[in-house]
């Protein structure tokens, strides 16, 4: 399976993405996966087509977008995106919209088709903290995963799409108290997880 | 310097504890430093003599004992032991002490001599978080920790004595919601990361 | 304005659900509202048909449903409903549906056209913590919600809709450990400023 | 019982303390109780002294301190006070001590003489979220519990004394995310509570 792994850059004012930290030293040479990993910027009116462009001229089968989710537990496959984008800080463009539709006139929703609930129960198996998130926020997070997920319903019905949360990296917080993280190695193992219960569907 | 490493036994009906995880795991060759681990029985009326009695066999110059947390965020060194015993759960031996003085007429409680300020900053230069605890509760991790500190104390003022904490490990928390954890990688390298600022005392 | 306001009975084993205890005990003389309330049964099949009936019947304006959300630190205005049963318990009447579509071939989400955001800042003016929420689940509560903005956006386009999440009861977390609640005076307090706020729309 | 109810003035650049809010609406014709009132700073240097002189004048039987724990869920009676200043935040005068002794050469620690797990089953009991606290941290309320409890041991051995932690008040956590509060109107009641069961020891 051609699988594209995005992963956002750093924002709000952050030195380091979780997810493109373990995004880029997910192994590339699972076995019945092609896989091509793609660095996206945290800006909404980029990353969607960046994606998606990247996806078409690739041919990608299933597209799989990593996020940070600060403040999370857990590894948090989300189950849904929404059309709205309302963000509570600029994102890197200084682009700060507040309820504004990603596509007006759009679908209302669109679900992920990734296989969720099989990569949760295949992380928990594997002792990695993980459970099925039913909102990606309404950041660049939800727009990115709204865009891929209705390119793929009305131009790529057959392409898998979804997206993966991941929490803080224990440096991230060092000086924050009482919030939760995850070990980059822990990380790059759920995604490889991911990949691999992906392919198999 | 000779230190004595200890953890606990799983208890409370887990099937690990992160402590002895971590101990067990720790390098024997760190530089500048004889080290000595123990296993420790999660019992009151058998941990600290166990402890006591082999630092004054070996002659220990410190003692660093290591138990788990579960709830915490972070790798948590103890400001202090007080004189109770008053146990939620019964120990692996049976015994659920109520408001009981470890050391009838003893010390109100003793502070502990590692350097923990100089740990925790340490911990968190090497991303690992970490915070300064003013509880190790009232359970055998307190209990320990006062019957090291009273031993040293009482009978070899130049020994240090401490205590740390461990988060519960990502396997622990598979199913449970909203609850930390820390790799078992970190954890390691936290510990020795303790050793080192300890033996440079 | 007529405004419909229900609550859920109890579920998952409790005695009582804070939504009831607090829509019972709102003004009924609130100026400038016409206020009907409904206890609805927290039961799939049920839910949705006995609200929207109750409000075509009375001719409501504005439907505003209230449910319980334990472990949440505030109330907590819903911002949409998803097209997706998925429950984690059984509801009162036994039905447990698991990745059911609430509607076949309906929306895949609605948006709460309640006025979300000025009832925030309504509650938070009030010293009543608060904030948006990007999901009501997948349990009966975004069931009922679904259906109540489906009945509005398809037969009933000028009627106002939306969900209102309250905490637990201090009395429900006495046996639980670091849980959240919120007092139910300020609970009705909260319902009668979101009734307020919606009716000066 | 003459009973001394004292609480802290706002502090770290709060506009409000809930320990005095609580503490003064708590009713003052409490069967058996004569209950007097009074405000502390939060000064290291003054708050002791000033409790301990007027509970001497006055010849109180208990002295119950009242403060506020910013981020706990519960009202919590505090066990043990320790011969530690270490604070994070300058007090009301300035003053920031680091590892001080709040009595050079003093005991180690305290414990409260309150009945404090009587007084936790009846806060449960009357449904106020309430747990028994091992720590009062290093800042001025552990100082003040420290300093009440020397003096009663030291002079007063038939003197109760004991501090009970109180959460924020909703109205300061409006603008935090996912930090617990408490009504003020819960406070004042779990505040009457706590007097009477102390009153019947």
């Amino acid at each position: 399976m051609k699988i594209l792994l995005t992963a956002f850059d750093p924002f709000g004012g952050a030195s380091v993405n979780p997810a493109w930290e373990a995004v880029s030293r997910v192994r590339e040479d699972l076995p019945g996966i092609a896989l091509r990993k793609l660095l996206v910027p945290t800006v909404f009116a980029e990353s969607g087509a960046l994606v998606n462009r990247t996806a078409n001229e690739w041919g990608a089968e299933a597209v799989i977008c990593v996020g940070q989710a600060g403040g999370r537990y857990e590894v948090t496959p989300e189950r849904v995106a929404i059309n709205i984008d309302d963000a509570s800080v600029p994102d890197n463009a200084g682009d700060q919209p507040l309820d504004r539709p990603i596509t007006p006139g759009g679908a209302p929703a669109y679900f992920a088709t990734l296989p969720n609930k099989a990569i949760v129960a295949a992380l928990r198996k594997a002792g990695i903290p993980s459970s099925l998130s039913d909102s990606a926020g309404t950041y660049v997070c939800n727009h990115l995963l709204y865009q891929v997920l209705e390119e793929n319903a009305l131009r790529h019905p057959e392409r898998l799409g979804g997206f993966l949360h991941l929490p803080f990296l224990p440096a991230q917080v060092v000086n924050r108290s009482r919030t939760p993280s995850m070990a980059l190695g822990d990380m790059v193992r759920a995604l490889e997880i991911a990949l691999a219960v992906t392919s198999a569907v």
